[in-house]
C-alpha cells in the first residue's frame, strides 16, 4: 500500500485536537493488532481447497424435474449451432463429452452452493438471436436460464436440472452514450464496472455499484434489481433505467428502450423485467440515465461502540453531510475479522470496536466537502458518539477502506460456504437480527474454533443508509443443521418487525419457499398472473421463485 | 411584495462587477417595463367570462358510448347511499335534479376543455368501501374515472358520457411517517401541498412538486407519474414511490403499501399504477421516501440571448453546481408575457430577452451554495453567456420568482382556453418545436392580437433539465382549425427526433389516438393484455388511452 504518510489535510485540526488517528498501515506489531490477529486460530481460518458444489438436485431432493420440459436431443443441438455457429457460442455437452470444467462456470455459483446439470450453454450475439432461442425453446419446451456474469447470492442465474443457459457474455457492446442527458445505453452483457470506466472518462458514473462489479453484466443487475452501494445517493434502478429491451419467450422483443428521461405514455412494463429474475424474459439491452461523477471523494472509516451510537452516527451524517452523503455503510467486528484473515490484510484502526461505518461524499467543491466532514467529524468525535477513525487521502487509501466493506462478502464464504440473508429492517431493531441469530446459532452448539463445528461466525454488515441488513453466516462446510436452525427462524423474525426476506438479492432459488414472509396472498397471486401471462409454458428459468 | 433591498449578500461582488441586477420591483414605470407592457393591447388580454365548456362527446364525436355499459338506475344510487351513507359521499343527480353548479367541477376540467356528462359522484372514505363500489360496479357493468384533484391536463380525470366519478377527497389521512427514513404513508386524497407542509415541518421534503400543488390530490400524481419540477434533483415517481394500496375492478385489494426502502421479492407489479391514468385499478394510498429538505434554497432568475446559450448555461449549471442544483426551468419571452398580463404582476427583470431560466440549488450549507452560485453566476456573465439576472433574497423573493414559472400554465389558458403539449424532446431540438409550431400557425393566419384571430401566442417553457418542454398555445377560444394545424403536426414532429409526446402528463383522451407516435405496435399490444388482464369489462376509465 502506498499510503504511509498520515492524515488528509482537512482533518490536521480534528488530529490536533487529539480526536482523530491517522490512517494507519504499520500497526500489525502493536499490542492491539496482536490482539486482534489472535482472536482466530489460524487452523479455523485456513481456505477451504475449492471443491465442487453439491448438486441442487441433492440439496434439495423434494425439488422435480418438470417433466412436461422436453430432453436436449442432437437435432436441438443442431439447430442452435446453425443458428448461432459452431464456435464459442455453443458449449454442447450433449453430443459431446465435456471436462467438467468447460461446463461448471454455468453450472455453478460462487458461493458452491447451487449447482445444476446443465450440458447445454448458449451465447447468442444479438437480440434477434436471442429472440430466435427462446421461441424455439418455447415451441420445443427447452427451459432456459438466462445468466449474465453468474455473481448472484440467491442461485436464481444457474440451473436446477438441465435447463439449457442462455448466457449474455457476447452482448457486450455499449450502444451509446449522451454526453449532455448522461444517457447510456448498453447490450445486457456489458460488465458493470467496464461501463462505469467507460463513464468516468466523460466525467459520469454508472448510478449502481456492488462489489462484484467486475464480473457482473448490466443486464443481470437490472433483472436482479441489484441495490448496492450507491442507492443512498441515486435511488434504486426502477428510477434510473429509462428503458429496456427483452425478449419475451415467445420471441418477441420488447422494444421499450427509450432514451428520454421522461416518457408518460402508457403502463411502465418494463419495471416488470426489473427484478423479474428472468422468469418472464430475458434483458437484451438497458437505457440508464447517469449522474454527473463528482471530483471531490471522501471516505472515512469510523469504530463506533454500540448500535445505539451508531444510529445517532447515521442521523447526524444525514443531517450534517447532507447532499454530499453517498454512502453510509455498517460492519461489525466479526465481518472485518473475516475480510482481514482471508485478505491477509492489516484493520485500517488499531482499535477493536464492536462495529465501524464507512461513510463516503461526493460533490463538486472538495474544500466544501472537507469542511462538511471535518465539522462533522470534529462534532462526533468530541461528543463521543464516534470513538475512532481515519479518512483516506488518495485513491489507494480510499480503495483500501472500500475494501473493507467490499471484500466481506467474498471473505465470508472463504472458507468453505456461506448462509447469507440480505434483508430490509426497520433500523432501529436491524443489528438486533444478527445477535438473536448468533445466540440461536451458539445455543445449538454449532459455532467454534476448530474444524468440529460448522460455523465460524455469525456476522452483520451493509447498506445502512438504506436499512439493508446483510446478515452471513460463514461456514466450513454446508450443514443441514445449521440451515434448520436458521430457517425459517430468519425469516420469522423478519415478518415480525415487517421487514423484507429479500431487500436487494432477489428470490431465486433460494428464497423461494419463502415470499409469503414478506408478500401477501393477494400480491403473491397477482405475481402469478403476471408470469402466466407472459410465460405461460413455465420455460424460463423454472424452479426458482415463481 | 416585501422585497425591495437589492442583493443578496453573495451577490455583491457580481453587482459590483457590474455583472447582475438587483432584483427590482419598482421600475414598471422604466423604459424597457413601458416597451414591455405595451407589446399587446388590453382588448387581446382580456380574461375571458368562465363559460361553461363544451361537451367532450360534441368536441369527439367520433366516442360513442360503450352500449355494454349499464346506465344508472335508482337501485344502483341506493347500494351507494346505502354503503356510503346519505350525506356528501355521494352526489346524486340520477334520482334527483341538481344544480349544473353541483356536478360541474367533477364533469369538467380547469382548462374548460373537456366536459362530461355524470350524474353520480361517490366519495367512499376508505380501501375498503373503493373496493366494494368498484365490485358492485364492475359486477353490474357500471363505468367508473377515479378522480383526485381534478388538475390533469389531458382530461384523464374527467368522464366522457354518465361513468360514475370516485372522487378521493374524502381519503385524506397522512398514515404514518418515520423520522429517521423519511418514509411517508398517505392516502390517495391528501393534497400535494398538505403533504408537503406536513413534512416541512419534520425537516423533509415530498421528492414532487409542481404548479397544482394546492389542490392535486397525491393518488392523482402517482396515477399520473406527474414529473414536476424537482425530478431533476429527486427522480421519478418510479423510484421514491416505495408501496402502493390499489383496488381492481373486481375489488380485489393491491396490498402493496412497503414501507422499505429495498423489497426485492417479485414483480413490482405497483409500478403498473404509476403512470396507469386509473385504467387498470385505483390507487387508494401510496407510501414514498422523501429526502431532507434542504436548509439552504437559493433562486436565481436569468435573462439569456438565444436558445443556444441557454443549452451552455445548463451545461454550466450541471456541473458548477453540481450536488446542490435542484431545478433549471427555460421559459420564452412569450410566456413570460402572458403571466405578466393574466397576474397584472411586473417582471423580475427590465429587460426583454427571448429566453429565461430559473434556477434553483439546495442544499445543507448556505455558505458553501453561496459561493457556488456565486462563481457560477460571475463565470456564466463575464463570459456573456448570461446576460441578466437577479437573485432572490428572501422566501417572498423566492416566491416571487417562482411564479413567474409556476404561473404559466394558469396564464395560457386566462383568455379562454390553450392547447397544450407535454413532450419530452432531445435537447438540442428542444425550443426548435416552438418556432415551428409558431410559423405554422402564422402561416395559416391563425394568430393575432385582435379578437378574430383564435391565437394569442405560440409559447414554450418547462423543465429544461429533464429534456421536457411545455408547448403551450394559449387561444381566445377553441378552434377546430388551430388543431387541424396542430395535430398530428406537433406528434409527427416528435417522433421524427424519437421524442415523446408525453413526458409527465399522461394520455388521458387528449393523447389517446397518438401513442403509436412514441410506442411500437408490439408495446401497445402488450399494454393492451394488461388492461385486458386486470379489467376485462373495461369499466376502469373508458374511452381513454388504453
Amino acid at each position: 500500500m502506498a499510503c504511509r504518510s498520515g492524515l488528509t489535510p482537512v482533518l490536521r485540526r480534528a488530529r490536533a485536537l487529539g480526536l482523530l488517528k491517522s490512517f494507519n498501515t504499520t500497526h500489525a506489531s502493536s499490542a492491539n493488532a496482536l490482539r486482534y490477529l489472535s482472536t482466530s486460530s489460524p487452523r479455523s481460518f485456513r481456505a477451504a481447497t475449492p471443491t465442487l458444489a453439491k448438486f441442487t438436485t441433492d440439496s434439495y431432493p423434494e425439488i422435480q424435474r418438470n417433466p412436461r420440459f422436453a430432453q436436449i436431443t442432437k437435432d436441438h443441438v443442431s439447430y442452435f449451432q446453425l443458428l448461432l455457429g459452431k464456435g464459442s457460442a455453443v458449449i454442447d455437452g450433449v453430443t459431446t463429452e465435456l471436462a467438467t470444467d468447460d461446463m461448471e462456470p454455468y453450472n455453478g455459483d460462487w458461493m458452491r452452493k447451487y449447482r445444476g446439470h446443465c450440458k447445454l450453454v448458449l451465447k447468442p450475439g444479438s437480440t434477434e438471436e436471442v429472440s430466435k432461442v427462446l421461441k424455439y425453446c418455447n415451441d420445443n419446451m427447452l427451459a432456459v436460464v438466462p445468466q449474465g456474469g453468474n455473481t448472484g447470492l440467491v442461485g436464481g442465474s444457474v440451473p436446477v436440472f438441465d435447463e439449457i443457459v442462455i448466457n449474455t457474455s457476447r452482448m457486450n457492446k455499449i450502444q451509446s452514450f449522451d454526453e449532455v442527458s448522461g444517457i447510456l445505453v448498453v447490450d445486457a452483457g456489458v460488465v458493470l464496472e467496464v461501463a462505469d470506466q467507460f463513464l468516468a472518462e466523460k466525467g459520469y458514473i454508472f448510478p449502481l455499484d456492488l462489489g462484484a462489479k467486475g464480473s457482473c453484466h448490466i443486464g443481470g443487475n437490472v433483472a436482479t434489481n441489484a441495490g448496492g452501494l450507491r442507492l443512498l445517493r441515486y435511488g434504486s434502478l426502477h428510477g434510473s433505467v429509462l428503458g429496456i429491451e427483452a425478449v419475451l419467450p415467445d420471441g418477441t422483443i420488447v422494444d421499450d428502450l427509450s432514451k428520454l428521461r421522461k416518457n408518460n405514455t402508457g403502463y411502465d412494463l418494463k419495471q416488470l423485467f426489473i427484478g423479474g429474475e428472468g422468469t418472464i424474459g430475458m434483458i437484451t439491452a438497458v437505457s440508464i440515465i447517469c449522474p454527473q461523477r463528482s471530483s471531490a471523494v471522501n471516505v472515512a472509516f469510523l469504530a463506533v461502540e454500540s448500535y445505539e451510537k451508531m444510529q445517532r452516527t447515521f442521523r447526524e451524517a444525514k443531517t450534517q453531510l447532507g447532499e454530499i452523503l453517498s454512502a453510509f455503510e455498517l460492519m461489525d467486528l466479526g465481518s472485518q475479522h473475516l475480510v482481514n484473515n482471508a485478505q491477509g490484510s492489516k484493520p485500517p484502526l488499531e482499535t477493536e470496536s464492536p462495529f465501524y461505518c464507512l461513510i463516503e461524499t461526493s460533490g463538486s467543491n472538495s474544500d466544501h466537502d472537507n469542511e462538511k466532514l471535518e465539522k462533522f467529524l470534529e462534532d462526533v468525535m468530541s461528543r463521543e458518539i464516534v470513538s475512532d477513525g481515519v479518512v483516506a487521502q488518495d485513491q489507494t487509501q480510499i480503495k483500501s477502506l472500500w475494501s473493507q466493506r467490499e471484500g466481506i462478502s467474498e471473505a465470508t464464504a472463504h472458507w468453505g460456504g456461506v448462509y447469507k440473508y440480505d434483508v430490509s429492517i426497520p433500523l432501529k431493531d436491524l443489528y438486533r437480527l444478527v445477535d438473536d441469530t448468533r445466540e440461536k446459532i451458539e445455543a445449538a452448539g454449532l459455532k467454534g474454533d476448530t474444524d468440529e463445528f460448522p460455523v465460524l461466525d455469525v456476522v452483520g454488515y451493509g447498506h445502512m443508509g438504506d436499512s439493508n441488513l446483510h446478515l452471513n453466516v460463514a461456514v466450513r462446510r454446508y450443514d443441514k443443521r445449521v440451515e434448520e436452525v436458521l430457517e425459517p427462524f430468519v425469516y420469522e423474525w423478519i415478518a415480525k418487525v415487517q421487514g423484507s426476506i429479500s431487500a436487494e438479492h432477489g428470490l431465486g432459488l433460494a428464497k423461494k419457499n419463502y415470499i409469503g414472509y414478506s408478500r401477501s396472498e393477494t400480491m403473491i397471486g397477482l405475481m402469478k398472473q403476471i408470469k402466466n401471462l407472459y410465460d405461460p409454458n413455465g420455460i424460463m428459468n423454472p424452479y426458482k421463485y415463481m
